[in-house]
């Protein structure tokens, strides 16, 4: 295992766009991103499920990336979301984002016909030999159509030299278990249901990749703290604190939700890429109260 | 309801790649549609899940639904299929298959972040208002991630004049007899599961969507002029003889395994795109028999 | 194999209790049971999931097993149904089927704890060797929390001499379909998910087991007839106009919706048991007036 | 809410069955029970799923209970476990668990038909209404068949006045969350899966209802106190190292790897009711070698 190691609040902006042209607003992105530096998260990850990384051309995702790495300038790790049917259009768009400067890519593999483990297998290499920078596996079965096992994950991780971490975000914290068995404890696992992030630090997970730092970075960064001292009393307190919230995020969807609160925040960020549709008024509405509740 | 509506045996052709620069091989592409339309088939429906649409960009796609539809060159309708993540995307690829000389465009609505009623409602509208042909709704959770429930299905066709038809892939007769209730039998819907093709023309379909003619297509054609004449024992056993063949297919993936078959027929059409592999020696081996035994 | 096999509708009762003490009417059970052999019904099946048998203690079944069988009185044969959680019991109630005049024991093996393949064999093995008469292996995983596959029921078919049929109610037509060619169209299978009765004939079942004949007898004949004659245009039609009836009893509970019909007939047959409540008043009006349509 | 409430580990003892007549070994159980307590459990659970309650008959229940709650002999609660397809037989044991003594029964409604919530709710009521002593609702799909959600389970806390806890043994975690907020917080929650252990002490459980206290008491409540020490790295590190036993056994089925391993421990207890059968050699072997390197 090779290079950089990330741990704690792993942070993931929207991706901004137009609300003229629908293109990417690459400095409401970058402006976005230099909000959760400096709010205290210990990373960056542009160009994830949150930033709607599937649903932007190679332009698009190029512009996206550049703007948001060079916002990130160094002061944090900056993680690149990649997901992509096709492995030539992921190979194409990590060697982008590490030539842009990138520190680590997350890799989730999309599903159109059913992938068995020889082709996602395949499909992870590909990628990892095209950059010299670590590779995190990302596993999100409800988004991806795949879901990957934690043996296959472990097996790509020892095979692999700049395989290096593994993302997990099937809401089960029986695969956490079963990533620490597999690797004695050596693999660092990062959690990225938002409504498990108690007990996903409760197992042992080196970090939490979430979008909840884009509207309560404060009550994220509390709950991280919390484990860390080891005071289970006080992160269980934080975490039912911003249960609700993340509770709400998860269930409207990322980009739709965490978009609608920006905007609530004075920080307009756009509305999410059609088919999605923008938050309603009623739900804009009750998200309000929610966040209310919980600062 | 206006225009061409389909009855039969709609075929499904791979889209060939060049082994030598992984291209779409468009003339290898129009050879096989000819196959198709030489051999009978009601209908050929080019760049559907089969075709792996999903898996191109934008050129490789223009240029694959002109080949094709100039292939097919009026004989019999052409059927183009669309899955996109985007609208956006959705809409201009719909226009251009208008363009090109399709009869119906096939819009199978991808998922990654979970749609709701009115985001898929309005993805379909999008598309049928930016084109004067026939769409058909495509249901096929397995490979799109979203599954689209009768009751909208038939509450998009009610509202919207240019949306006639539905395919449902989902292998559940369960909700092909939803579509004949609702619609009190007005609907014209067609079988996509292949081991379903019996039962579904007993159910009523109006068409079975399939690649097996690509392989087969005189026993796909007996099962269906034996459903015609109402003959139930004749449909039954032409089911049976060909059912090993078509649940080898699905469950091997539908390029994979059908350009295989092509290949042992003396027809290469090149491998499926990666992440995709092509079919292994043990199991090419397997097909070989099983298509033997079936013809 | 060995014994009597079935053929066409098979018909389930369900097992009136008496409004005063709860008990078991054994009289109206044996008039509901010569009701529908006087209607042509090709076997009557007291005790199945439609007769509660699961709910009855051991006295209870035996009376209901004794005045269900002498009500058929060797006119067509009699099918009892067994469901427990326990061997002894399976095999203590089996023995009692058998001295009454069961021609067949249909055993549906229930699970608390899940059993694995060879638990599952010993329980038929054990209830097959402690009869002379036929043993139909039932599956319904939706009743029973267990699911017997296609491989596993062939293989007792294989290897016990009186094990000789196979009723499945999972409602997947693709389990008939490798129930055919795993025993080479050998196995006499029936369909016990009313709303596939159409296309489990077409796929090839010998019979449908089936409590509609309790209200809609002539129905579910006409739909067998046409079968049997081949005549796929009237089967579909017979099936359509059942179709809303046969959807609601099976969504409403079988015990439940046809004592309700019953009692709407003019043949109270008292409440199913607790837990399980009579219909309410507002569903017993849309099951009047789809039997009225359905008529 | 009334009466007892009960915190940290709740032991569930298997029911020996002599290996001469299959009988309930009374003395067997009884000197299990006070193991257990001796051990230090915090309360002991005889005929739980453990127990395997739902596969006695009623006179063997009797016996088990009787002799159970005698050996607990109020040194600390004993908890009744009622699982019954029938509100009558429900009832029946649990007022003869009352009058034997018995501080709380847990209730597990039994699906064959699947019951609505008013069948649930009516359920519960019934066997409340008949008992003097706390009901604990329980809920394990994977064993009855039915699912009962949080919104329900905290209804009938607040409508019923001695249902007044819940027992979770679904595995899901957000389930535990949702009891919280529903109940802010005032709810006692237990957690019945086993490999959940530490996440649901971290998401608030007030106590894990566990058999492993039959083979590692001593670890069971190690974890325990690590948890309510506030020591989230020991309780972890707890946890971990009991994890494989926990797994297997919840694997396994409870009463079969439970009873082989007292076995091991040289405390036979009999084999499973069939159709259960004993753990066999292998796994036997496996699971020596596991409990050998968590001790």
């Amino acid at each position: 295992m090779t290079g950089t190691v990330l741990e704690g609040i792993i942070a993931y902006p929207v991706t901004p766009f137009s609300a003229a042209d629908g293109r990417v607003d690459t400095g409401r992105l970058a402006a976005l991103v230099d909000r959760l530096v400096r709010a205290g998260c210990h990373a960056v990850a542009p160009l994830g499920s949150t930033g709607e990384s599937a649903y932007l051309d190679d332009e698009e995702w190029y512009e996206a990336a550049e703007a948001s790495v060079g916002a990130v300038a160094g002061r944090v790790p900056a993680v690149v979301g990649i997901a992509d049917l096709t492995t030539r259009s992921a190979v194409r768009r990590a060697r982008f984002a590490e030539r842009a400067g990138a520190d680590v890519v997350m890799v989730l593999p999309l599903s159109y016909w059913k992938l068995d483990e020889r082709e996602v297998g395949r499909h992870f290499t590909a990628v990892a030999d095209a950059v010299g920078i670590p590779v995190m596996i990302y596993n999100n079965p409800a988004t991806s159509g795949i879901d990957l096992s934690p043996e296959l994950m472990v097996s790509l991780v020892e095979r692999v030299a700049n395989i290096t971490m593994v993302k997990e975000s099937s809401g089960d914290v029986q695969r956490m278990h079963r990533l620490a068995q597999l690797s004695e404890g050596r693999l660092p696992f990062y959690n990225g249901s938002n409504p498990l992030a108690l007990e996903a630090f409760a197992a042992g997970a080196a970090g939490w990749c979430t979008a909840a730092p884009c509207l309560i970075p404060e009550l994220t960064l509390e709950l991280y703290r919390a484990v860390r001292a080891g005071d289970l009393p006080a992160a269980r307190a934080a975490f039912y604190r911003q249960l609700p919230v993340l509770q709400f995020i998860l269930k409207g969807g990322l980009p739709t939700t965490v978009k609608a609160g920006l905007a609530l925040d004075g920080f307009p960020a756009g509305d999410p890429r059609h088919p999605l549709l923008p938050l309603d008024a009623g739900r804009t509405g009750e998200l309000a109260e929610l966040l209310a509740a919980a600062r």
